[in-house]
This record gives C-alpha cells, sequence and structure tokens, in this order.
C-alpha cells in the first residue's frame, strides 16, 4: 500500500508547526512527537488524491491535507488518555502521555485540533484554493470531527463499554468515530480543487466505504495478527468485553462485509473523468492489509 | 457590568447546540452544561459591541461571539481536570468532569472547540458577513487560542508551577492564556463588519488591554475577596505556590497597572468614529470589578 505523496505530506505537515524556540517549546515538541510518530498518512494522502482527481493541484490540497492529519492526531492523543483508553503504546512507540505527561497530551491534543482550523483558514490555504473553498473546508472538517461525528462514536464508545453493543450500534460508532474523518479527507480534497457537488457526494460515499471496511478490517486484524504484525497489543477490543463487528458477526460475514464496503467504495469512483486507478488500488489495498 | 446583548448571545449560543436526541446525548448535555454555566460573557459581548461599532449587525457579530464563548468554555473543561488545575468547582457549580465523569469533559471540551469553528464557518455566518471574513476569523481565531497563544499560555503556567515565574514569564503567560481570547474576541467583531486593518490594530490593542488588567485584578481579588464574593476559593494561587502580579509586585504597584492597560484599552478606542461608550465603560468596569 505505497502513498505516492508521503514525503510531501510530510513536509508539509512538519512545516506547520511554529518555528524557532518559544517559552511554551515542551509544547510544541508534543505535538511534533505525536505528528511524526504518524503511520501509514492514509487520510492527507486521500486529501491530495482526489484534488489531483478533480483537476486540482498538489499544493493547494496539502494545507487541507495536512489539517485532517492533524485532527487525526489530536484524537489519537486524548484516546490514548488514562481517562479515555489509557493505551501506553501507540504504533509501537510511548504514547504522549507516557513521554510528556497527562497534562502536556491534553494541550498537545488541544492545540492541535486548534493547529488544524488555523492552516485550514490561513492566508496560504486561502491563495491557493480560494476563501470560499477555506471556509467551506473548515466547516466540512467541523461538522466531521464534532460532537455528532468523530468526537461523538469516541461518545458512543465510551457509552458502549461492558455492554456488548448491538450491531446498529457499533455501525452508527464506527461510521462516526472513524468512517466521518476519512470522509471528511475525501471531501477536502474535492473542495480544495473546487469541485461540484456531485464529486463531493462521491467522495463522501467512497470514504464511508473504506472508512467502514478499514475499521472491519482492524478487528479482524485484532483477532487474527500477532502484536508484532499489528504494532500494538492484539485483542485489547475482546479483553474490554467491547463488541467488535468479528464478535457480531463472526470472521466469515465480517470478511463479505470489507467487501461490501470496499465495492460501495469503488462503485462511487464512477462519478470522477479522471484516472481514478490510484484509488481504486488504495481501496483494495486496505481490504487486504495485515497491519 | 451591564452586558446589553447577553440575552440575545446565550439564546444564540445554545441554538448552535445540535437538537433532538442523540446517541451520543451525553456528550451533548455535557457541552450544554458548561456552556449553560457561563459567567458574564464578556468575550461575546466584546464581539457583537465591536462588529456595532464598526456598523455591522448584531446578526452578523452572533456566530463570530458564539465561536469565541465556545473556545473559552472549552478551554475552562480541560483546565479543570484532575490532570490540569484539577478543580472541583467552576462559577460556584461543580465542574464538568465533576458530573459527567473525566472522559465525556474532556470530549466536551473537544468537541465543544470543534463546534467553534464549525459556528464560524458554517453557511449562515458566510451569509451574513461573507466567505472572506469567516474565512479569516477561524484563522484568527485559531491563532490566538492555538500553540503560541492561549494553549501556550496554559502551557507556560504548568511550567511556572512551583518556581516563582519572574514578571517577564508571567506576563507572557498572561498575555497568551488569558488576553489572546479576548483580544481575539474584539477582533472578530471587526471582521464580521469587514473592517479595515487600522481598526483590526485598534480592537487588538483594546484586547489586550483589558485582557491584561482583567488577570491582574483576578490576582488582586484572589488576595482580597472572600469565597462567597468571588464564588470560587480564594487564595488558591498563593497555595500553589505560583506567582502571581501581587505576590511579585504588591497590591498597591498592581492597582497602577491595572489602571495603565485600562488606560491603554481606553486610548485604543480613538480609532474608532462610532459612539465607543459601552466599550470604555467596560474597560472602566472590568478595572473596579469585585468579581
Amino acid at each position: 500500500m505505497n502513498n505516492p505523496y508521503l514525503d510531501t505530506i510530510e513536509q508539509a505537515l512538519f512545516g506547520c508547526l511554529p518555528q524557532g524556540k518559544h517559552r511554551e517549546q515542551k509544547l510544541l515538541d508534543a505535538m511534533r512527537y505525536s505528528l511524526e510518530a504518524g503511520g501509514k498518512r492514509v487520510r492527507p494522502m486521500l486529501t491530495v488524491a482526489f484534488c489531483a482527481l478533480c483537476g486540482g493541484s498538489v499544493e493547494a490540497a496539502l494545507p487541507f491535507a495536512c489539517a485532517v492529519e492533524m485532527v487525526h492526531t489530536y484524537s489519537l492523543i486524548h484516546d490514548d488518555l488514562p481517562c479515555m483508553d489509557d493505551d501506553d503504546l501507540r504504533r509501537g512507540k510511548p504514547s504522549n502521555h507516557k513521554v510528556f505527561g497527562e497534562d502536556t497530551a491534553l494541550l498537545a491534543g488541544d492545540a492541535l485540533q486548534t493547529l488544524a482550523f488555523e492552516v485550514l483558514s490561513g492566508d496560504e490555504a486561502a491563495a491557493l484554493a480560494g476563501d470560499s473553498a477555506c471556509r467551506r473546508a473548515c466547516s466540512t472538517l467541523a461538522k466531521y470531527a464534532g460532537c455528532v461525528g468523530m468526537a461523538g462514536g469516541q461518545m458512543i464508545d465510551l457509552l458502549s463499554e461492558n455492554t456488548q453493543a448491538p450491531l446498529e450500534v457499533l455501525q452508527e460508532l464506527v461510521s462516526k468515530k472513524t468512517a466521518c474523518l476519512i470522509r471528511a479527507a475525501c471531501e477536502l480534497g474535492c473542495l480544495a480543487a473546487n469541485a461540484d457537488a456531485a464529486k463531493l457526494k462521491a467522495a463522501a460515499v467512497y470514504g464511508e466505504g473504506i472508512g467502514m471496511a478499514f475499521q472491519i478490517q482492524d478487528d479482524i486484524l485484532d483477532c487474527t495478527s500477532t502484536d508484532e504484525e499489528l504494532g500494538k497489543p492484539v485483542g485489547s477490543d475482546a479483553e474490554n468485553q467491547k463488541s467488535t463487528f468479528v464478535s457480531l458477526l463472526g470472521i466469515e460475514k465480517c470478511r463479505a462485509l470489507v467487501d461490501s464496503y470496499t465495492n460501495q467504495a469503488l462503485s462511487a469512483l464512477d462519478a470522477f473523468d479522471g484516472d481514478t486507478s490510484m484509488l481504486k488500488s488504495y481501496a483494495l489495498a486496505l481490504a487486504q492489509r495485515k497491519n
């Protein structure tokens, strides 16, 4: 699963942090730590790819791509805190609060969210994509990340602990907690290219499809991998007595569901005229990933 | 210290929350709890007042005003968490995490920050103030709330615990932690009215002046009030061995400093043609407040 924009994205991402020395340096170091500990940069890659597919430039997509990755990173820092999932490891490295302390990790998450909106609405972004696109991108990202989006999904997750949530609840949980931000990444790419409403809609369908497939595949891997393959402790959901797609449906039905969501994503790409081969292989690769 | 826009602001503020029942209702309830527990609504009042002073409408200012108040509210929820200041009371009521638990309080703060940017960049705000004003308001609010603004100030505060920070550090801390967001409130009012750069600059100077005066007055009240007058425990900064303006300069010099910052704010109002009487009395009332 290759990300052709990886270096470009990471360079832009790290360049968003304030340069020079500051009295609050520890906060900037904590933000940088988690930004640098990033994984495959799936979300920003999707933003750049959809922008390119709609005829926009990589440059115009980058501020939007960075913003989505920052929101994702903030959510991981806060999810790992002791009062949430209390995870000591993230992508095989000590989680933010293990390195910087809970107070700084809390602030680092807060400030990464703020920085996302700063980058998205900044003069540089506006010079490339226009005021209207930047404004709508802020609105879209906030809607998908907020109280009836990603944060709402995390709330449903907390409320579902030790309850064996039924499938309907788990689907809403995953759609909000995971798929929402992936959908935002796809839509923001279209917005950066000032694409029309039909393309925005198709990008949303693609994002929802691969987002759901991504999480169901995660549940499958949580049951079938080793710690080493996965880069994090396996079986943690089962230990926490949480419902997962696997516990509710079994592995085989989950695999079929991954395929079905992946096909939904692939069909949505028909709405675009350009070369969709990369986004097609990406959806397929996500469905077949091992970590 | 009368806020003529109080009811209008609170109606708009509570109206920003998603309506109807949601599976993540607890999160929405936690957000509403802290929004409703609000105090004097100083920041949104400033936004509306500066918009009116620049010839804009109250309606155009309201989304911007609500956004600033949401960022303020999110910061209070997170500041009160056990890993930060560990405060059980806020404005005489149990703090958010005492009512909803730490995990939900963390999320409520996160989601209030997100909602701030959603409201600021939404279609309603854009219809009233225009794409460019909304985009610039997002950028301004994010800059002042972020890692070298309000969140940076909170980091400096954490780093200064038990250190008897010198005056220079305390000034930067307060300028960032407290004055930044007040400055943002004033500037956003000008942006909502599409005011020129000279007015934006003057609003920033006013905001910085009353912001600094506000915090120094807080330090004075923390030493001279009773719990009852203040609505929160007095003397907590002294107990935590933190530097305050009073511990570094003494009460009399602090009073002079409050006057000097207040005068800076009053002079800045000369840049405006309209009726500045309300903002003048506000600056004076803040400097003389008892709680």
